[in-house]
């Protein structure tokens, strides 16, 4: 099974399937910091990072955003003194795509640089 | 009546006084685009900024944050697309205390930068 984290993540159509349950199975071990959750009905991916102050926090925020930018799919960044909480999901399918689980990983991989 | 935007925040203690009832009455119009929200129990301060992108959100959260770093009282900032949340009270005394008030009127001020 090809590495997440090195898989590009696609543009996002209104119409694009949602993740089944059989790919969950298969693409959540490969994330498994990431909690699934569900908000207003719709189904995230969200994972809290932890930070020893309130500017490594923002660092690691912006990171994100960068990869964010880069990727052109965005997720919500909490920001908060020794902390920052991820979540990804895809707005046009109000639930995840497989890009979620990519990004999820991209994140990850935040944490190595 | 003193603007709050140019007084200085306070180190806060955990047995500061949290805001009375008079004195929202007095401060909370000097920050009218702030909702007092509870959450846990606990009163905030909450502002939804409004931005064209992810870029110009992302960069929102950085001057928020360098505020709060000058200052030594950190909020929670939550950045989306288009959007950033931000969240202020004070975690010793588990509410809102003066500082929260300056602090949002600070973060107003940003906007004008």
């Amino acid at each position: 099974m090809e590495d997440l984290s090195t898989m590009q993540c696609e543009a996002c159509r209104p119409e694009a399937p949602r993740v089944s349950e059989d790919e969950i199975r298969e693409l959540h071990p490969q994330v498994p910091d990431w909690e699934i959750i569900e908000e207003d009905e719709v189904r995230r991916l969200q994972r809290v990072f932890k930070f020893g102050n309130f500017a490594e926090a923002l660092d690691f925020t912006n990171k994100t955003g960068a990869l964010a930018e880069e990727a052109g799919h965005h997720p919500a960044i909490l920001t908060e003194y020794g902390q920052v909480t991820v979540t990804w999901w895809s707005h046009k399918i109000k639930g995840l795509h497989k890009n979620d689980f990519i990004m999820a990983a991209k994140t990850d991989q935040l944490l190595k640089h």
